[in-house]
Parts: C-alpha cells; structure tokens; sequence
C-alpha cells in the first residue's frame, strides 16, 4: 500500500469495487529488477496487467515486452512501443495471428512443437524463434502444469529443424512457474538448458538467446526474496552453466512489476453465520472469484488484506464474493482473521493485487461490471 | 444441437470462438418444464445466459426472472418485464441495491442472515421475503458449498423476525445444487422445509411459499433423466410432505432452460505432443477457462464435443485453452477421444453450451475479447 495509493483512496472515494495501481511503484519495481540484472532485457508480461497507462509508463522506460494474441500487440503498438521491443511469447498462435504480427513487424516468436513450426516457417519467415523446454516446477504458488514446453530432445530437434527451414533457431525458453519461491530451481533449469546449447551446437545450430521467462513474486501474506536475491541466483546459475560465454538473457517479470503495486478497495456487503453456534463469521466482499480474483482458485494466491478496524480483536472468517456462484468464495480453508466489530459497509482492501486480477475479471457475471482500474 | 444451429453456422460462418443460441429451443425447454409442472412458477436464472434477445423471448412466454444484482434487474426490466415478475434471489445484497431493487417496484426477496434482513425492513419495508436454508447437495456436478443458506433454526427465527419487523414472511428456498442428478435429493430438501412450515406456523408466521431453486440438468456427455421424471419427483414430494394443502411453488432453472439451447464453435490452433513417446496429444482450442468454460473448473462440466471428422479412429487427447495461463486446461483427467486425423483449423464444436459460458466469459484475459454470443 503506497502513499499515493492511500491519498487517491482518500479524496477520490472511488466506487467498489475498484482496483488502484500506483505508476511509480511499476516504475520503481522495473528499475530495481533492471539494476539488479542488468544483463537481462526485461519484457513486461502484459497479460499480469494490461492497462494503456501501465504500459505507457513501462514503454518510457524501455521495456520490451511479452505479448499472448493480437490483441495484446495492438495494446503495445498503441503505446509506442515498436515492433522490435515486442515479443509473442505464447506458443499456442493461430496461423493468421502470426501473420499479423510479422506484418505488423514483429520478429520474436515463442513455439514449442512441430506443428507451430510449420506455421512459424510460413507466416513468418526468417523470425527469430525460441523453443520452450520443459521444466520442474515444484515450489510454485501457481505451477505451471505441462501445457507448455516440451521435452529436450525435441527441442534440439524442432531448432534443428527451425533453423533447416530458415528461421532463426535464436534459443530457449522456460519458466519455473508464477511466484516461485525456491531460488535453486532456477540453477537446475539453467543447468539443463546450458546442456542443451551443447547439443544444438554439435547440432550445426548456434544458440544465443535464452529466456528465463517470469515466476518472479511478490509479496503476499509471506515474505519472498528480495529481488536482488533471485538476481544473484539467477547470474549465478548462469555463470556457473554457461562460463564467461553468457547468451543473450530475457526475462518476462510480470507479477513481480505490477503485483505490489495495486490495491484493490472492495466493501463489505454481509456478515452472516449459518447458525447460532457457529464460530466462524462468513464475510461476502462486493469482489470474488469472477470479478478479479480467478487466483484464489484453490486458495493458490493468499492475498493481505486490511480492514479499517485492524487492531481490535479478531476472530477467524470464510471470504466470499457477492455472486450467486457456490464456487464464488475466496477463502475457506485458508486462516483468515479479521475484527470482532467489522461492519456491513467497511471498506477491505486488498493488498498486491496488481497483477492478474482486472484482466480476469469476467465481462458481468451475475450483472456485476467488469473490475475498475484507476492508473495514476 | 439443433438443425437451426447448424444451418446458421454453415450459412454465417462466424469468427470462432463463439456461442450460438437456438431461442426456439429455450422456448421449448420452457413450455416443457412449464407443462410438466404446472403448479410451479418459473423464474428464470437469468446469470445462466443474460443475452438480452433469451431474456425477451422467455419475457414473451410469460416467464418469471431471477435475479442477482441491479445489472440483472435493468436487463430485464428493458425487457419489457414487469417488477412483479421478478424475484431479487441472490441473499448478498448492498444495502443500496435493495433501495434500487424496491424502487423499480421488486417486491421479492431472498435472505439468510440477520443482517441481510436487517437491510431488506429498512431499504425494502412490506416487501414479501424468503429464507434460503441449507440443504445436503450431494450428487450435483456443481455442488453449492455452505455459501448460501443457513440452518433450519435460524430460518425459523429469521423469519419470525421479519414477520415482526412488518416484511412479508412468505417461505423458504433451498438449492440442491447445480445439475443435479439425484431425484432423492428433492424429497429429502422438500421433507425438510415442510418441518420449517409448521414449526413456522407455531411461531405465529403463516408461510406460502417454497421456492425449490434450480439444479434441473441438461445434458452433458452423460444422459440424465427426463424433465418428466423432475416434475414427477418434485410433486410427489411437495405432495407426499404437504398433503393437499400445497404452498405456492417458485422454480428456478437456468441450465435447464438454456443449457442445451447453445453450441459453442471453436477453432483448433494447436496439435501437440510434448515428447515423440507421448500417446496424448494436446489439442489447443481458441476457447478456454477463461473465454467462457469456467465450469471446467476440476473438470467438473463435460461437454460434449463434435469434431468434423468424426467418425474415424480415436486417440486420447489433453484439451487446453489458448491462453498464456497454465490453469487454462479444459480436461487432463477426464477421458477425451478425438480423431487421429483431427487438424489444426478444424471447427470443434462444444455442446449443451448455452449456459453458464458466456456470462462467464473474462473481458479480455492475454488480449482474447470475450465471447460473442448470437441468439438465433
């Protein structure tokens, strides 16, 4: 919760619920990362949060940035950014959206299987193209399951043949899954993609690039590393793979820039028990699962979240989110305490919810507007 | 899927991914369950589908809505419906919401908590109120949580309440859950609720009304009995717990009315295997968790798909969506089939798709819009 967050807070009393997201704390964020590995070119996952103002500021700055559709790319090429500074990063395009990104001049594309080759060797020939491996997830609040990558082996094999069919088979990419907290799986993905440059070598390709995508956190209701801390795991990985002969390094931070630096202000709609005896007050929040917060899926992200009565005493509650979904409740099994006196009416704000909540949001489930977000 | 669907596919040929929605066939799920049950009222669950054309059609048919926010109430009520059809059924209410509900002229409302009936005598003075208690919703595919609800007890003491407080205490409402497949379940919920009458007829309060909530299926990839054998289920219930003196009946069914009215079309982008020795592919669609299938949220609905080259050899398939979001997987542990030759560009079709899809479409997660909807 910044200052400046707290002053829009104050004077705008802005409807609920609504999600503020302080620039200058994006800004901050991005510097810090940029200092931290200046070896790295930072491309801004746009889809943790697509706000024009966010990405106008980050485009000032000189980020480049990680697109998922053409929708994203219209997003980037409206705020100035050029095609050069864009890369699509989502292994899954249609034929016709590659097209329209090479047209539009785009040469940075994301694959990770034969048939999207195929597709890439058409529609944009002469690209540079990096293949996404496979790897161990394991300790992520939010893994990453196999729906991306591939396996080594036919990553050698599809940058062979990439490179057989006139792309330019630049490198690899992976990710070690959203808010990974566990420093040493960076060094075991690094390890074996440094293993595989050897093999696309004695392959007749020539690797240069290698992508360590996002998973960068932020902070929740836990600590994480501070960033120079994945920083120096990060480099150090990677001189210890690679020797003094580093690739090229990007990395798509997403959450890590925008995450702490919006707030979510919701109100309080209700406070009920389901009978006399029970302890546990139920709290339904004018937010839930379809207006934002997707990520309290499985109660995987465990948001902060304050109350204007924090420091009074509390008893234990069950968050819920004011649709008529059963599935709409944010948390159940996870302990949340909040004050005896919580009122119908109070305003709750959610902490580091600046990324992946507004671009969740469902279009009006249950007649609800979609999540407001104020830039400034 | 209807033959008017199809045609309108094979005549239109519109950008996928989208949903298409046979109103004659909504019309004939309603004049069904409307003939099937005549005692009952129905209100329509409008957060199932809130296209406006559906809305229309169904307001034409006399039809009754259930509604969960004031988005929901002015839809309707641009509908042409009057206030007295509607019943404002989502228990989470602002306080402010209730004014504007009571406002337009609402004068029905659901409740289970002390404090939700606090708002409803303030904001709502007169108005005819019920409680929603808890009932076991074991053997729905979408079962309901406590979220809404409260024990029996305190039904009958909310209500007493409200009856003293000058609100119309007019009964109670239950939810077995969503695509609910068990007859039983209704006898069980329906022998309770006649308990609550008459502790509630000793308390001094004089109730009329049950409202049985919806939970009426449609058919997935597994068939489930007849509106016929619901009806049947429902009256001998009603009958056998309340004798001759029935109260007035309310349903609510939203997924039964709509739910196989609709089929979504969508393109498949992506074949994939993650290494050569994999058996399942992976089939990327341009439609996913979060461009309308939320309800594949742990794999809970399964939809019937058709491909167009049905009919061929099978093999297993892992189905994702196209988005960036490693959650966004349709079904990995359920067993889906699709043909060897299936090819990337195909029209896959999603059936029984007409509900709870594109209301819950996200308004633009990695770029995608949301999903178009075209009633037919």
């Amino acid at each position: 919760m910044t200052q400046r967050i707290l002053r829009f807070l104050a004077d705008e009393c802005p409807d609920t619920p609504c999600l503020v997201v302080d620039l200058d704390r994006v800004e901050h964020n991005y510097r810090e990362l940029a200092q931290a590995l200046p070896v790295a070119r930072i491309f801004y996952a746009v889809k943790a949060n697509p706000a024009p103002a966010l990405i106008e500021r980050l485009a000032g700055l000189g980020a480049n940035f990680d697109v998922a559709s053409p929708g994203e790319i219209d997003l980037c090429l409206a705020a100035g950014v050029e095609p050069s500074r864009i890369s699509y990063g989502n292994t899954i395009k249609k034929k016709r959206d590659i097209a329209y990104a090479y047209q539009r001049g785009i040469r940075l594309f994301a694959f990770d299987s034969e048939a999207e080759l195929d597709k890439l060797a058409e529609a944009a020939p002469g690209a540079a193209v990096f293949c996404r491996v496979l790897v161990d997830c394991a300790g992520a609040d939010w893994p990453l399951s196999r729906k991306f990558g591939c396996h080594g082996d036919m990553a050698v094999a599809l940058l062979t043949a990439a490179r057989r069919r006139g792309l330019d088979a630049c490198g690899l990419s992976f990710h070690v899954g959203s808010q990974q907290t566990r420093l040493k799986q960076w060094d075991r993905a690094v390890g074996a993609v440094a293993k595989l440059f050897g093999r696309l070598r004695d392959a007749g390709v020539e690797p240069r690039l290698v992508n360590l995508g996002g998973g960068f956190p932020t902070t929740y209701r836990t600590d994480v590393p501070p960033v120079a801390d994945y920083a120096r795991a990060i480099m150090n990985a990677m001189t210890r793979h690679f020797g003094n002969d580093l690739p090229e390094i990007i990395i798509e931070p997403g959450r890590s820039l925008a995450g702490d630096a919006g707030v979510i202000e919701t109100e309080v709609v209700l406070i009920a028990r389901k009978d006399e005896q029970e302890n546990r007050r139920w709290v339904y929040l004018d937010i839930g699962k379809f207006g934002g917060l997707a990520e309290t899926m499985d109660e995987s992200i465990k948001y902060p979240i304050t109350t204007p009565r924090d420091g009074g005493t509390t008893g234990p509650v069950v968050l819920a989110g004011p649709t008529c979904d059963s599935a709409d409740i944010l948390y159940e099994k996870t302990p949340y305490l909040m004050p005896l006196d919580l009122s119908i009416g109070d305003k709750v704000r959610i902490l580091s919810a600046g990324a992946y909540t507004s671009s969740y949001s469902s279009v009006g489930f249950n007649g609800f507007a979609p999540l407001k977000t104020y830039c400034i």
